[in-house]
C-alpha cells in the first residue's frame, strides 16, 4: 500500500483548490510535491512559499514521475486534460479529481482510463468565494466534508490509502456514494445555493443596500462572488438535477408566499416551526 | 442633554435583544439599568450576572423612574404594551424600540404617544438565530448597522444623545431614513432572506443532507432556525413590501433557470459575472 511519506505527488492546476492541496500535502509530509500549471509565476510563487518542490508547465514531465495525482481542474478542462495526457501517467498511479459534478466526469473518464491507472473520483467540500492560488493558504480543510464516488475497479488498498490521506489533510467526514447520488445531493447543497445567492444579487440594483444588512443578507450572498465560467459549467453539466431542485425550492417558496399573501398566521407559524425543527435535526 | 452616566435606563422585555442592550448599557456605564419582564427567573439571572440593577414584573413601577426606555418587544406586543402603559412613563422620557418593521409601529404609536414623551423609532441590525436572554451575552453589536426612523417631533438633543449612545454600544453605522424606506429595504435584506432560508429547508426532507454540505448550505440556512411567531408577525405586517421582493427574486431565479434549461452558457456566464461585480461593489 502507498504511504504519503514515500509518494511523489502531483497536482494538476494550481488554483485555489490545487494550492490548498499542496499546503495540506506538505503538512502530511508527502515525500515530494510537484505541480503542473500554465502559469509560471504561480508555480514560482508556490515554490517560494515551500508548498511545492517543483513546478512544471509541461504536464508529461511531471506525470511520468507521480505515484499520486490530484487533478484540480474545472470539469471540461479535466476531461480534455486526461484524454490528452492519457499516456503520460506513471504505471500504477492513483488519480483523483476534485470536480463538483461526478456523473459526466466518471462517464467520460472511466471507459477511457488506462487499465493500469486507478482513478478514484472525489469532491472535497471546501473552497472559498475567492479563487486562485493567492487564497489557497487560507482555504481550510479542517472539519470539512469529502465525497468519494469510488469505481468498482478501484483497488481497495488505494481507496483505503486515499481515505486515510483525506482524514490526515483535515477533512472530518468522508461519504462514499454513487456519482448519481452525489450529483443529486450537490445540486441541492451547493448548486441551488449558488443559484439562489446569484438571484438575490441579480434582483437588487441598489449597491448601498448593505446599510440595511444585519447578517442574513451577507450570509446568503457571500457565495455570489462566484467564478462565473466554472459555475456556469457546473450548472449546465448537472442541469437535470439542478432544475428539479430549483423547482422544488420554488414550490416551497410559493407556499410561503401564499401564507403571507393570505395573512394566514397560523399556517405560517406551523410551517416556520417545522422548518426550525428540521434544521435543528440536521447534523452540521 | 441626557448623559448615559446620569440616566436611569429601563429595558422592557429581557429576551435576546433586551439582554444584549443590558450588557451593552452596562459597558457604557449607564447610571442604573432596570428591566421589566414577565419571567422572574430571567430577571434574577440578569441581576446575578450584573447586567441589570433591578428587575420588575410590574411595568409601572419601573417606567415611572426611567429617563430612557428601550422597548424590546415583538411588534404586536409592543403596540399593546405602550397603549396599556401610556401613563406609566416618566415625563420627558426618551423611548426607543427595536422592532423589525417601522411603518405600522410608527403609525400606531406616533399619534397616541403622550406629548411629553420622545419616542425615537429604531432597529438595531443585530441578533442571532438563538433566542432568549441566555444567548444575549454572545449577541455582539460591534460593527453592526443601526437604522433610525426619527419623527418630526423628536427633540434634536435627544436624537443626538441616542445616536451617540448607539455608537458607544458598538454599532458602526447609523442610517436615518423614513419608516417606509426602512420597511422596503428590510423586506429585502432581512425578511426575504429568512423566507428563502425557510423555503430551502422546507423543500429538503433528508436531514442527513448536511453530509454533502460545503459551507454554502450552512450559510444560507443558519437563519432558518427562526423564532416562528415573531417572524410570522414581521412577514405579515410587512407583506406588501415582502411579496414584491419575493416576486422580484422569483423573476431573477426564473431567468437563471431558463439559461440553465437552455444550456445557454454565454448568457449564464454574463449574468453570473454581473452578479459577482455587483456583490463586490456593495460595501459590507
Amino acid at each position: 500500500m502507498l504511504a504519503i511519506e514515500r509518494c511523489t505527488t502531483g497536482i494538476v492546476g494550481l488554483g485555489l483548490m490545487g494550492g490548498a492541496f499542496a499546503y495540506a500535502l506538505r503538512r502530511c509530509k508527502a515525500q515530494s510535491i510537484l505541480a503542473y500549471d500554465i502559469s509560471e509565476p504561480t508555480l514560482a510563487e508556490a515554490q517560494s512559499r515551500g508548498c511545492i518542490d517543483e513546478g512544471f508547465t509541461v504536464a508529461q514531465s511531471m506525470l511520468s514521475r507521480c505515484d499520486l495525482v490530484f487533478l484540480c481542474l474545472a470539469p471540461s478542462t479535466l476531461i480534455r486534460f486526461v484524454a490528452e495526457q492519457q499516456h503520460s501517467f506513471k504505471s500504477g498511479a492513483v488519480l483523483s479529481d476534485i470536480a463538483g459534478i461526478k456523473g459526466s466526469i466518471v462517464a467520460a473518464l472511466e471507459s477511457s482510463m488506462r487499465a493500469d491507472l486507478d482513478f478514484i473520483p472525489g469532491h472535497p467540500m471546501a473552497g472559498s468565494e475567492k479563487g486562485g492560488f493567492a487564497y489557497a493558504q487560507n482555504c481550510s480543510f479542517t472539519g470539512k466534508n469529502y465525497i468519494l464516488t469510488p469505481l468498482k475497479r478501484n483497488k481497495p488498498e488505494n481507496l483505503a490509502f486515499l481515505k486515510d490521506l483525506i482524514h490526515r489533510m483535515g477533512f472530518s467526514r468522508i461519504t462514499e456514494t454513487s456519482p448519481a447520488a452525489h450529483d443529486r445531493n450537490i445540486a441541492f447543497t451547493s448548486q441551488l445555493c449558488h443559484v439562489i445567492a446569484a438571484s438575490l444579487i441579480d434582483c437588487q440594483s441598489d449597491t448601498t443596500i448593505t446599510r440595511f444588512g444585519g447578517g442574513s443578507f451577507e450570509d446568503l450572498t457571500r457565495i455570489a462572488q462566484l467564478n462565473a465560467p466554472l459555475w456556469s459549467e457546473l450548472f449546465i453539466e448537472n442541469s437535470t438535477e439542478l432544475l428539479r431542485r430549483i423547482e422544488e425550492f420554488e414550490t416551497s417558496l410559493a407556499a410561503l408566499k401564499t401564507f403571507i399573501a393570505d395573512k394566514d398566521q397560523s399556517s405560517l407559524v406551523r410551517m416556520l416551526q417545522a422548518v426550525r425543527e428540521r434544521r435543528a435535526a440536521m447534523d452540521t
